[in-house]
């Protein structure tokens, strides 16, 4: 398993604060020693880091945190194998066209004999369950739609599929095509949105603090999505288990939540990952 | 226009001799100001770094420096703009999935009134006729064959579509799969091999020698492709206009001469790219 984090915007914003805290859990206040990812849009572009090492001693990490890329779209990823090598091409977040856009994909969980057909348009490169996910999620996109409908055609058509997919294990995902982005909770995955007022947030894994009020514009809208909450002194909503929720210019548009939401406490969730053979 | 750095090896090897002239010639030595990327193959995993600033002026180059990432398939590249705005999703090298495997490409040219029909299976992202160029070869290769053929097969086939592409107008690429590299000239396209005995070589973009004596090993064999040769005291084989070559292991394997093969001066490349509306 691994930690996911995600970050969409109104406005191209550096991700340095955030993922300072998370880089940590990459080998020093945590244990995903087996590479990160992280992957910036930048208008139709796409810039995406990609290292084997520990994120806390990765210079592709040191890299982020001086180059300070500004972005309205953010996936990371740090990770701890449970299927697949710790080599490159297993290491996430995972890329691919479609309809003419860059998509990118980090998930945390296992799936166990998810085992689709070859795709007609995607097939993973590496052996992991995650990039299967990923690339049966674009093949039904591209199978269903020969041009990209409206996100909110969209929203519907990626949750079916999530509850296809998380028939098989745990399926906790971000996903994003550089304009909206979606979150998808099979156990733990909390965000929050950091506007105006803006305050101090301090970060759990770093004696490091920090003061919005300072960098920002009244205008901006900043959401971070995260495995597990980043911040003291902030307020982190957790995404019901089974809940699938779209982000667009730093707030989310759509929800999908489930008749009786269901909540684990931080220690169920880490017990139900670690008795599915995975560790957060 | 732009220049094309490729390294095709037998084993894992890193290019920061090599590129350390090339990305000179990114805003010092030259005026490739528009950008630069720089893609390693890693087993079947595929790392690549964009920067829509100048290379002389990246931390992503001074990374690649620094990191000396080992890799046995390198393809570099650094823009002048022709066509399309100097963005990030018009800097190559260009990447994508076919039959399981990444793809790298990069152009230098310019083809005028390219525009092939929207494929099945790929789509440009940006605007450039080069990302066009990759898709075509792409599309056409998913179009023949659903699994992937044999290089020799591979080879023919991309022969026929450079044919068709230099209709269009000058068409210099480098492209690989991770297991082997296609260099192809309409104009310019320079290669060295470096193998035991090994020496000293001394580039002309910087006063830097490397005596590659000391550091390989008498097995290791290295096939260096580049726009204009980059070292003194290193023999350059140039490309014939309308050549195409596959590199295998560090070695040409399969080569398409046309039958009055023709070799410009780098007087003559430089004058026809420049009345083609491009420089190099």
């Amino acid at each position: 398993m691994c930690q996911l984090l995600g970050m969409n915007c109104n406005t191209p914003t550096d991700i340095v604060f955030s993922f300072e805290g998370f880089r940590k859990r990459g080998g020093l206040t945590d244990h995903h020693t087996d590479g990160f990812g992280i992957g910036f849009f930048e208008e139709r572009g796409l810039r995406l880091f990609l290292d084997d090492k520990p994120s806390i001693e990765s210079p592709i990490a040191d890299l982020v945190r001086t180059y300070q890329i500004k972005s309205k779209n953010v996936i990371a990823h740090i990770r701890k194998a449970t299927q697949g090598r710790t080599t490159l091409e297993n290491t996430h977040p995972f890329q691919r066209e479609l309809w003419g856009q860059y998509w990118l994909f980090a998930h945390n969980g296992n799936l166990r004999g998810f085992t689709p057909h070859i795709g007609q348009y995607y097939r993973p490169v590496g052996n992991t369950d995650s990039e299967w996910a990923f690339c049966f999620i674009l093949e039904q996109l591209r199978l269903h739609f020969t041009e990209k409908p409206s996100h909110e055609v969209l929203f519907d058509v990626i949750n079916e599929l999530c509850c296809k997919l998380r028939e098989y294990g745990l399926f906790n995902m971000i996903l994003s095509n550089g304009e909206v982005m979606f979150a998808h909770a099979s156990t733990l995955l909390y965000y929050t949105i950091r506007q105006a007022p803006f305050g101090e947030a301090h970060l759990i894994d770093d004696n490091v603090a920090i003061d919005f009020a300072q960098i920002t514009t009244p205008n901006d809208r900043v959401a971070v999505i995260a495995t597990l909450p980043l911040t003291h002194n902030e307020q982190w909503t957790q995404l019901a288990c089974n809940e699938l929720l779209m982000f667009e210019d730093g707030k989310p548009i759509r929800q999908s939540l489930p008749e009786n939401p269901q909540y684990l406490s931080q220690k169920e969730g880490l017990a139900i990952a670690r008795a599915a053979g995975v560790s957060i």
